[in-house]
């Protein structure tokens, strides 16, 4: 398939350049096919950093960038009996126009070409630490450079890890990537609706219904809409099932009665989009089912609340934690004579007892994106402390600054597990409301809200 | 999830351990989780060969088994913190119960173990060159034995490939797996009926359809019926894209008057089903396009009549290579005043550049299953050949011997790319027919069957 | 060089091939150069393996050799610029009439060549775990058998440890190794003589002498007789440092009244010889030192008495622990009432102390050389104990019966630390005697006897 | 043994420290021990730029150097049973003493400590493409330290390659350096003076006399002076064997009339010495012998002449280049008809036939020592120009302008093999001579003219 907007991938390889530095150069490869069983394997998936300088989605690909701007890239050859069997491929003929780098090459000359082209630079620049058997491969491009050096060559002596480059470039959504964002996050919240209302009318209808059934839901709606499928393993928990964080949608029978948490999300020519939603099965919250979720949800509104340029990154997340805690303490779950006041309930992370995560992550090419989470101007402010639940040290630097163009997932939840100190009435009730912030120039925009939070809503839905 | 029929796991067990020979001792890891994108990952699929012999599909999990068919399952330990994380994991203590195996022990514990296991033993029995590292873990086990000769530890001195020996249980399907692979092609003959009607509905309906839309409605019809999903890329090929053999859904229109090609099949509990029709996609062959489907189908006709016991792997394949062959000619696909007799065009290969793939492959827990092609007592019966296309000197071997139990795939195609000396007629036509037989006592049973095959019922079909 | 004796290596692969087994085939690389600093090599020592089965001593070499005894060699290429650098070498096309082997290519082809080489075997012997990086190299060459699966191609299933081939057969001496270990023993007799000689010369001079003038004397003597160099790293030892067992000749001085070990031997055309002999530095053993040398004197005795057909290889190990055992209760090294009887003393191992090594090895290319220490048709008897020092569970199997042909060394010491409980008159005394012995048809030879043992003729030697 | 002169390591430590940057460390391992056959090692050389940091000879060892000069060594643990059988370590409780390091601990604790040590550090300095496997096992430890980035680790994301530091240092012989090397030059003349006047001595009293009698000499004289060995492979190369650049000392005899061309040196305390001296075997040159030599050494003149501050590394060569080539032509080497003027000869490169090799090369701890041959400040003063013999485009950049300190061999030769068009009186002839020179504050000095090299000198040497 043609690449559209190649002048986007131009822009950002441009940007990169810019900060190789004087004999610096960049090496880029994209992901590997992955074996599934045999001689089948996974659907392909590119690597976010190789696609995100290129828009290129074949396998087998590398590139190239100096500190001038000069591109290379490597790619699979027109090959007629190849293409017969396994597709068309774009060609290093073809290359240059079709995506705007200055320079292709068949794949197969990867090997020859490149300690030529590594030759008398002075610091190479790659993905540290991301693709295994890379710093071998570049040993021995390196190692055929300084075999030269008897010709003049000279061999770099500085290596610099690409992904602190390009990490930073990525944390902040260009115009075309918060387009497809919200393309996805559309088509995600659709879905959402969809096994919503799916769950009430089958359960209505008197059906057995089980976990599988949702997801094939899901599944329909993402790739009826062009999404080329999940961004992550979708996870469709009814009951007890909600309060695994990462389990995978499976055969667990749903319930009249129990909740149903739907954590899942499409991915649109390469970007997540990454939404929760939890819901009752036959569309009527209970009383505890409605407490809970209620103080999930004002959770959550703090979070928004606290998003937005100048907060820092763990803002909303403490914004949600100080509603939780309280909430924990006001329903019961946490006994105030026991754990004492809010303020020891956080220090002490009793909380965590029933909310174990953190409340958000970037969200882009990747589903958990890159991008530091410390403040990269800061970084040297190094404060340490004592986990109280591990005794772990840890060290604090502060947390990131929000800017306008980051993009973030706000998801608070709550877990409750049985145990005899907790109101029997809350077991294994597991709830999460997950949606995707852009922040903008005052706050944040939620991107995913085409499918409702406010419990009347859900309710109001599921009776469509 | 607990694992129903551990006999039949515990009867292959007994089965491979009587084939170690004496001071032998296997040993099988299952698969490893695959990367797709930074900390995310594909869904998880065990190993072929594990899952065989245990039933078991969490990974991080190997087993042993000597001689006397003792059985050692390593699995990853209970952690609640981990499952709080990632989900039910059934542990060491609960898996000889769950599993039928004589012991267990924590992952964690495996290179500390593994070379007192290994010690004493005559010959090591593992797959060959099938999972990255193992040889290099196995050197390093291998090397402390080595290291304890001086308190009497024997080293084994010869390493057999476990492939050659479950690859032959696995040719024969036993009852238990004959069941599942039954149950998977009902439900992929049950999404290529759907996808079928959908898509004559929706262009009757005038609406704009893509490939992507017909491959919503397989995934969804696979899930929903609680398979894990697809056993393999779904080709869901629109016009000439059905040329492309390994073509993957993607977004190209499906228009009416042009085929279309869907070779997709589900995977049920590890088992494949690997189906293929093709199309007309508005429920109309043209005259051309019925023609070149009369002929193939009369090929895949063939290949049925030729699969039973006693005849060679190879038989359908030349079965439906002289129909095709003749059809060629019949056809003027081929020009008899060029290319010579049926004969000839058999001979030189020239039907190969319309049918340049063969004719099935066996099927079962891989889409391209384990199992050996050639006839195993006469594989020293060689004679050589030259092929007429490449020049390649081949050596041929006996062909298997069908036998109850196999089961193979039946799939014969005919693709058409434009070409001055070809009617343009048939150009840009590719057509492909699948179906999965099991040998049986007296001839083969299709299991796919239950979408249909004759183009006047196709057509019927598309009707409703 | 030419390799002389072709025959002598021909016999030994035509004995190898023989044992080969159906559709076996055996492939042997020999060494590769070691480097030391920067680009600066070790001399270079081939593989015993290869050497044994080929003579040749060029790097860069690798033999195959199937089941019907044909062999192929290969080796450097002729290339004038690299001899003008680097020397001669003999090439692939004056192999076959210069080693006997059936076929020779370049090392360049080697790549190229093995697949089709190993292509169509059922199985492969090679050295395991001796030479790193060899595993994966065939994992890579039978990479591509199997690629060629398609064209008929088998690929060996079966992988088996030459060295347990080879080891037996080197275990066994024939004449062509007894001449050239004969004249090694005869060489390294000298150096030992000369050193003693050369000794008492100097102290009687008055001069200072460390103990790389002795080491110097060695080497010269070594060297002066063709001997390519020493076959371990020489042990002089002057005083205390003779109670480290693999102390190597340093700058420690030489005094008179102190005793001397020199632990040294040349290796000649790859064979090792390997002699240990203790003297007084000034000529003249003193009273404790005598006591001490006679009783190492008489465990040898016991030892060479222990070593004839039909005892097993441990016999003349106890043979010298009973001897020393009684001798340190005799020299009130240990105390009697405190350790017990004699046979409590070697039950329980007191002896250890004083004598923590095993009173020989066999010894061939390796000094340390191979060979089973289990006798093969007994390996199944086994009987485990606890070893009264370390609490070790030790696996017993009965020990190898000596038989004619066979070269083992025997090596009794003593080694005396400082220690309140041990009379100061044998503080810091290291003695060991040793001795190459070949074993014959009714008793043993010993070839190292050019340099006397009794301490009155190693007082007279010392005063000419 | 202890490790005298510490200050002089520690202030190199200082000098490296101050070189690595904010937030810099720098990693160094000595070198591994190097098999030699079974389970016998050549013996142990350390690492170069491990020794120069710390003057520490055993194997095992590490030191790592952060930016404030701290430095930490990770050494073998004391282990009385190891040091009974392998001998004395310093141990971690007694080098910081000894060795005036900050810390040091057990190299046991090297894996568990590093990536503590690691973390927090912006760049890590190491030595690049010099320890096979140390790439991967600092990708180990930084995936450990990447791990904790939970935790607030931060991960160096540069990696600079320490010889680029090291080896300028090296370059500049410091007066520790200066002092060792003068006396190991003083042994290795000692070895070649006795070595010409024993070839003599030899063969006037009519023996019969081979290469290795003469290399026994060689290692006699090194040994019993203190050094440790030969610093490379000692080449005794009598006759035509000296026109093999590299010839190896060997078997061949040492014929009365014959040139016999030994190249030698010592290594003392680490430090190498490289003498080469091409004298008669019978202690008189002929005519044409003498011609040559004349030549040689009339080339080795011009070099030393060239040989000082503010000169290029390249003026000895070209000096040595034009005297030879001159001489070429004189002696009908070269027959000026057909290869033009003095200038073509040079400029086409035809002197290449008879002297192939360059005039000299660094000398220090490594006999080919590190340092760069292009003048850092002008390195990229490039200019390109084809090699008339190969054909090969060479970039060149300014050779690297000679300093006080510097060290480096002026080892012009003549090597001719017989050809039709060359005089046969001077086939086989092969003369190099050698000498290592000290570059002072006004020319240089030469350290090794404890043996002679005018021929008349060397005839009176071996008459004596
Ligand atoms: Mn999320
Ligand atoms: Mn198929
Ligand atoms: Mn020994
Ligand atoms: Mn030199």
């Amino acid at each position: 398939a043609p690449v559209a907007h190649i002048g986007v991938y131009a822009a950002r390889r441009a940007r990169l350049a810019a900060q190789l530095g004087p004999g610096g150069i960049a090496l880029i490869p994209t992901a590997p096919e992955r074996k599934r069983n045999r001689d089948n394997e996974h659907p392909y998936r590119f690597d976010s950093y190789f696609y995100y300088l290129t828009g290129f989605t074949e396998p087998n690909a590398w590139l190239l960038l100096d500190e001038h701007g000069h591109s290379t890239l490597f790619c699979q050859p027109k090959d007629l009996q190849r293409e017969i069997w396994d597709g068309y491929r774009l060609g290093p003929e073809a290359a240059p126009a079709a995506l705007g780098v200055s320079a292709a090459h068949s794949i197969d000359e990867l090997d020859a070409r490149l300690p030529a082209l590594l030759e008398n630079r002075s610091s190479l620049c790659y993905p540290f630490a991301t693709h295994p058997g890379l710093e071998g491969r570049i040993d021995g491009w390196l190692h055929k450079v300084r075999a030269r050096a008897r010709y003049g060559a000279l061999c770099p002596d500085t290596q610099r890890d690409l992904c602190a480059l390009l990490d930073e470039m990525r944390l902040f959504k260009d115009a075309h990537e918060l387009e497809l964002m919200r393309r996805a996050a559309q088509i995600s919240a659709g879905a959402h609706v969809r096994a919503m209302q799916q769950c009430a009318r089958w359960l209505r209808g008197g059906r057995a219904l089980r976990e599988y059934h949702l997801e094939a839901e899901l599944l329909h709606e993402f790739r009826r809409h062009g999404a080329q499928g999940p961004a992550y393993g979708s996870i469709v928990a009814a009951g007890a099932n909600a309060c695994v964080l990462h389990y995978r949608a499976d055969a667990a029978p749903v319930r009249p009665g129990e909740l149903v948490l739907i954590d899942a999300g499409c991915e649109l020519d390469g970007y997540a989009s990454d939404i929760t939603r939890t819901f009752p099965a036959n569309g009527r919250f209970s009383g505890p089912q409605r407490d809970a979720y209620q103080l999930v949800l004002a959770a959550q509104e703090a979070a928004v609340a606290a998003t937005r340029p100048g907060q820092r990154f763990t803002d909303p997340h403490q914004a949600s934690v100080r509603v939780l805690a309280q909430g924990m303490l006001d329903l019961g779950l946490l006994d105030g004579t026991k754990v004492g006041t809010l303020d020891d309930v956080i220090e002490q992370r009793h909380y965590f007892r029933f909310y174990m995560h953190r409340t958000g992550h970037w969200l882009g090419l990747d589903v958990h994106d890159v991008g530091r989470y410390v403040e990269p101007g800061e970084i040297g402010q190094v404060s340490e402390r004592t986990d109280p639940l591990s005794g772990e040290t840890i060290k604090d630097r502060p947390s990131r600054i929000l800017r306008p163009g980051m993009v973030l997932t706000l998801e608070p939840g709550l877990y409750v597990r049985p145990a005899d100190d907790v109101p029997p009435a809350f077991w294994n009730i597991g709830i999460r409301i997950e949606d995707d912030a852009v922040v903008t120039e005052h706050g944040c925009e939620l991107i995913t809200r085409a499918v409702p939070v406010a419990p009347e809503a859900i309710e109001a839905l599921m009776r469509d």
